[in-house]
């Protein structure tokens, strides 16, 4: 069993397209237990518009007549709750729990638990629940929309499982220290040989790129493309024809 | 300024319910700058429907005619993006992005751009994006529904504005967006003009050093130096004298 496995439990959703928007939510982040209590909702068209893509979880969403049975196969009770209150007082906050319930996961069924929108859980069902969790919500306005909700602790849940893809810059292997120096220093001499940088004393400006290009963090391919423009800017100060030369020697007018 | 004070941008949206919802869920997160450009959603009604308790922030939302228009008073701006491609190769991951963000955003203003619900920023607007974020979702659904994608940013940078506090790195205010596009542009005039890029698609290679100088984010004093770069790039096309041409004038060899 895995975090993937943790099921989703909405106690008598009254909006079919907060049911569909849950089930989307839900396979945007990898999740596919849905499980329905009591539901009051009934419009299928609305659910299957909100659930989009999500057919199969939708489809595959099961029905119950009480929490008991919903909860049948579950050794890990979670319930969701944006409110303070007698019974909501030991509620942790979902990005604190995330982690260790995603460990729990392993070797255990764990159920979300959401109650219904207008007024979220009672105090019988938040009994059955062996901890609590809400989100870091603003105080002025905590309550989310329930598959706004159900959304969030998803994408917490995926989060804290380590299940995400490594994506994005931070992940991506920088070029050799080395290359980058060489590229700077003929950036540099091709900077002077176009007349934009001094030639007694090129260093304070190429400091500046220096600093713009080390906080950015440079790929092999991005250096490819420095040193072209590099090897570009020197070939034209030498010289060698250019896009506007070829105008030029077309007649035609620049500027 | 701080994180509280991130602009929402969302462009050309369909669903007036994706208003609304976007509405709540930036209350629910503390934000409250939502901007709308060009919105073809007009239902009103549908709108308060699902803002609820969040009529302010929706009643509050700018309409702008254009995106430049959104982002004039915007130093940082991020797209959002679920698909891969050719501009969307370069995508940080939110979860990795955000604490940045939020401590980028006690000096800039930072805006966080979604495009409409069917297919997303166009390649024009992604440009217009300094660096792009993606939520880390499941690959064989990645697509979150508008207002969904909306809710998880929001709360992801809420979560990280409570650490940003701790980084230590001082933070500079950048350059206005606009004027880093007007450099931009005038970079990509200038490297056509020496034969670095082909006239006929410079995007390529320009979307390449977009995302080096998004990443890295410009001061002003930084902005001035590639702006005396592209001109000095042009000007050496169309003929003017290079110190390289001053020492062939002199006699010495090259090289």
């Amino acid at each position: 069993m895995t975090a993937a496995d943790i099921a989703f439990v909405l106690v008598r959703p009254q909006s079919a397209g907060n049911i569909g928007a849950a089930a989307r939510a839900l396979k945007n982040m990898g999740f596919a237990d849905l499980r329905l209590v009591a539901p009051e909702a009934r419009n299928r068209t609305m659910a299957a518009a909100m659930a989009v893509h999500a057919a199969d979880v939708l489809a595959d969403a099961r029905s119950f007549a009480d929490l008991d049975a919903a909860l049948i196969d579950c050794t890990v009770t979670v319930g969701t709750s944006c409110r303070p209150g007698l019974y909501r007082s030991g509620a942790e906050e979902l990005h604190a729990a995330a982690p260790e319930l995603c460990a729990l996961a392993r070797a255990n069924r764990i159920a979300i638990i959401f109650g219904p929108e207008d007024h979220g859980l009672t105090n019988d069902e938040l009994k059955r629940c062996q901890r609590l969790i809400t989100i870091a919500a603003a105080p002025d306005y905590p309550s989310l929309n329930l598959a706004q909700a159900v959304m969030v602790v998803a994408y917490e849940l995926r989060m804290a499982a380590g299940t995400a893809e490594q994506r994005g810059h931070a992940q991506t292997a920088f070029a050799p220290a080395a290359e980058v120096d060489a590229m700077m220093a003929r950036m540099a001499d091709a900077l002077v040989a176009i007349g934009f940088l001094p030639e007694d004393n090129p260093d304070h400006i190429m400091f500046a790129l220096r600093a713009i290009l080390g906080r950015s963090g440079l790929t092999a391919r991005e250096l490819d493309i420095l040193n072209g423009m590099a090897r570009q800017m020197r070939w034209v100060a030498e010289g060698g024809h250019t896009t506007l030369d070829a105008k030029r020697r077309a007649g035609r007018r620049l500027r």
